[in-house]
């Protein structure tokens, strides 16, 4: 069953079970006032910086709806990527739940640049149009690839110059944190990011994500926000709980780390095999491929994976924290078989 | 004054004028249980087909959102033209008061085909993306172009097979149907489409719009979206004794095919002209052109008229129902001096 | 057909047919650019103070809308009389179009104090609970109760004291005015109140409402919201020069006093009449009964008008500014002769 | 730390969390789409009846917003009692997610009647009124009583009768059940019930609740309505090992019945006892009770619990799984003191 469909096939790291059992200890406040919520909210500040307001919830499309929700006004727009997360894969919640325009650019690795947000910004101060307000990216993107630091610090100036906020989709940051070797708050507080959804689920956590406020202005209400978007948790220390395991220690960048090893090795053992385009850079967790028409379903049925694009037949195989050597050498293997045989 | 604004910078036609001061005549019940309203409705059955079920709003923006909102449920999207009304001139109307994705694909014309549709149809029964449930054009465009009767019926063809519906912003319906010189359910129910904003504001009255329902099926409760949606008059006669005038004679036709008239006479009056590029053919009341740097701000001050894209300098000269061939004349002798002076 | 069913069965007083047509002169710059919005902007800060800043929509059901939208945020209610017009008759338009909760408080006679305001402020700070942001009232009420100037005082003393806005919805607010013979301020912008929907349809207009706000940061974004809901008008000069006609003479005085003197004679007549109970004080433009079984039916055939309440069988009689003596000499005398027949 | 305050103050049952260990084993499919899911949805079908079609979502709010969306279209309305938890609890998420109109209606005991929902049942077909759609009721109710098989199966006759649908919140559903001593089924599938919130979360779990409907048309889109909702957890086995924790054997009845002695206990040492009223009949796990000023605060010190009615004063005491005898006995005999003294 083991695959490359998601990092979210895969289970929970054992230390994170732990924690759970660890806060399972008598009675504790509901709603988020107890100390395990206290202690994550602390952790998160030593990764994001002093001023970070954190808020936990239940999944990604979440926190990337409540980033919306809180930066927005009802008449401004967020610019993204065409292949982004909020604009293809939450089943029109930015839209219904936030009410918010998503005004979404064409990109061929699913990276903003400061001139293709330039090419979104206009109209303003006419009253037919929405106003952009956000910038939202995804880090790593939704293909795989990463900004690094420079790219999104010279985003989030651009952003500012013009009056706009800069978000960041980080279901998947620790990948990029951990394959460019450096801190969160590098890739995020310290290159002028506003807010972060920070992802848990796909590291290795049971289930939740934190919205990170780094400027503590844009978190005003947002404590009502979450409760009428259906995420305030009342055991709330179990959610915590799996943070504190992530972010005390180093087992966020470990997991991502080892994800993104084992993603590289399979990159290096396909690039260049007959049959093969690797089309973009491996530069996290994914590799996305085209193969020969027939290998996909062949391989299918031993290694679930998605195919990405149904129009190119492109596909995506996702690492996960418990992604082996020995399955990546194997489904290489079998990859390699399979177009040859094509 | 008197420029190129747009249709709607002119007034009201005499006849409609008159008809509201015909009907303000003694009381009438309310909310549209009124002899004008059920007229109203007897002519757009005329003229849409004896299946057709009309409701008047205030505005286009209103028609479009109210038709958004009776044929999608909250999962499903809209396909339509990036350069398409309900996408970039509503302010987010149908992201916030319907909760739609919209799914806007860029074209050169501000036409759909059903090649383009094709290529937003894709992941059909996946919880995570929106579902394609309504392709919406705008007839005649946004740029002045058209569709043909057979364009329409193979993009209705197209849509029914896939499931999908078919919307037609016609806030300027009756320019197309005067230019093509066929009835109005040449290009609508006889075509196959489900839904029509059918304009009047932009031809000749003070204000007022029809949602007009070629299938009845879809107007279920669409009574109370209406009311819930705030465009549920009071004194309803007043609206539908505007639509009179238009209907019941051929002064819609009048309207829209002199408007028309003058479009292309401006645009064969500048077609070929030196510094003037004409960027889209002149099928209905609209001209749009490149000019040389320099001559819109100078024309601006004399003739009021829009820049349509500021990234490219084009501009969009159109045409109303009470526009004169001597300010045509005079407008285009302008626009080449003004060419040829840079 | 004239009756008593509402003032908006009512037409149009000649002199805003007048000014329609006065307005109807050439092109003028659309969506509210144009010199007579200007005007009428005007007439409102004379009418409602320097401050005011003016927005008109389509309808009182937009007007109160919209109101909500401009001031509350997400998480933020409405307290309002149970019987109040937006928690019985805009079919759900608060909370879908704005999205927010109505704190309704049941009340005799349609009438908040700040005692019943006081009930409904709980759980402040609490995240579970809507906290309460604006007190709406109608003036005059939805039952033809007013309120003096001394008691919109002290619920905009209370509110303001509280954290709270006051907002009026005056779709009849010319009636209370007029019965009270003092100017609009005098019970709006003098005693406090925050934002105003100032109705025009119900007093011898076709069709229009003001969004007046009497402290301007309330007005923040305003235009964007008013674009979003479905509310601009494009040839907004229509709009504008009906309010002109009300407001730049006394023709809203006039209007409203005599509707009012209407139901005061009609009060008047039946008060003490055998079977007949007048269930409200007469205090503007409607006379409120209740009358024995099988009278409203049988007056219903010759005289429009609505059953109130379908539990107890009391009936509104509405006058308008048409409505004339001898009309209600003659439904007076049907009124009583029928309850002698019973 | 332990006391009264909320039953979502304990944490999970043992066997909970070795369920989740068991199921934290390899990769499984993602969304849904894994054994232990089916699992769950076997078992509350075994549970709810062979028509049962289920739904995991992480709460509470979630469950009951999500029932709302799915049986109302946008026109149509909830009838609840005004102390449910959808009327005072959800931060306005019902009318802001779901968009729709709660009418709640006053009651001593939080629990609904015929009679109750007959006095909100008015204006049907007429479109300024919303349309009543769905009778919500809370079994156990918020104010700690319940409902018979008898009085739910009276709702659900009349409310089908009426063209409505009847949906319980039971967050506490296992409770009520273990109280009345009958399988779940017996009141809810068995008594005409449409749609329930069942709750695990304040029954022992981490978190975690099922929507469950009992006719399956009503789950038409649901999933749909779920993703865009939020409430699709990626790594839905987790939820689902819970649910099978809870339904497999007897753990859910075991947790509840064992709640609901604790409350029972707490209620006869304190019923007489001078200075207390106790204000409901304790039918389920809570106790609600008036006691002196001062009182109050006193025993919070030693012991949270919350005070339910701000202007009367009243309080809240529930019990939890993990309650014990001691804790209550020592609790009860803190009470009597502290009243004794005042």
């Amino acid at each position: 069953m083991k695959g490359f469909a998601s990092d979210n096939y895969a289970g929970a790291h054992p230390e994170v079970l732990a924690a759970i059992a660890d806060a399972n200890d008598g009675h504790a406040a509901a709603y988020g006032a107890d100390p395990w919520t206290a202690r994550a909210e602390e952790l998160l500040r030593e990764h994001f910086g002093e001023q970070a307001l954190s808020y936990l919830v239940f999944n990604g499309s979440a926190a990337n709806v409540l980033s919306i929700r809180a930066l927005c006004r009802p008449w401004e727009s967020v610019i993204c990527a065409a292949q982004s997360h909020i604009n293809v894969d939450e089943c029109g919640a930015p839209e219904w739940i936030a009410g918010t325009k998503l005004q979404a650019v064409p990109t061929l690795d699913a990276k903003l640049t400061p001139e293709l947000v330039e090419s979104q910004i206009a109209r303003i101060g006419d009253e037919h149009a929405v106003q952009p307000r956000v910038v939202s990216i995804s880090q790593s993107t939704e293909l795989g690839t990463r900004y690094s630091p420079y790219e999104i610090s010279a985003l989030a100036h651009f952003a500012h110059e013009r009056g706009l906020l800069l978000h960041v989709d980080g279901a998947r940051l620790a990948n990029a944190a951990a394959a460019l070797d450096v801190p969160l708050r590098a890739i995020t507080t310290d290159v002028g990011v506003d807010a972060v959804s920070f992802g848990g689920t796909k590291n290795g956590i049971l289930l939740g994500e934190a919205v990170v406020f780094l400027q503590p202005e844009h978190a005003e209400g947002f404590r009502y926000l979450r409760k009428q978007t259906l995420q305030l948790a009342s055991k709330g220390r179990f959610l915590a709980a799996q943070f504190i395991a992530l972010l005390e220690g180093d087992l966020w960048r470990r997991n991502a780390a080892h994800a993104n090893a084992m993603a590289a090795r399979l990159g290096a053992a396909l690039v260049g095999a007959p049959g093969i385009t690797i089309t973009q850079p491996v530069q996290a967790n994914g590799v996305f491929a085209i193969v020969p028409r027939g290998v996909t379903e062949a391989l299918q049925r031993d290694w679930p994976f998605y195919v990405w694009n149904e129009h190119t037949g492109e596909v995506r195989w996702l690492c996960a924290w418990d992604t082996t050597e020995d399955e990546i050498d194997a489904f290489a293997a079998a990859v390699k078989q399979a177009c040859a045989v094509v």
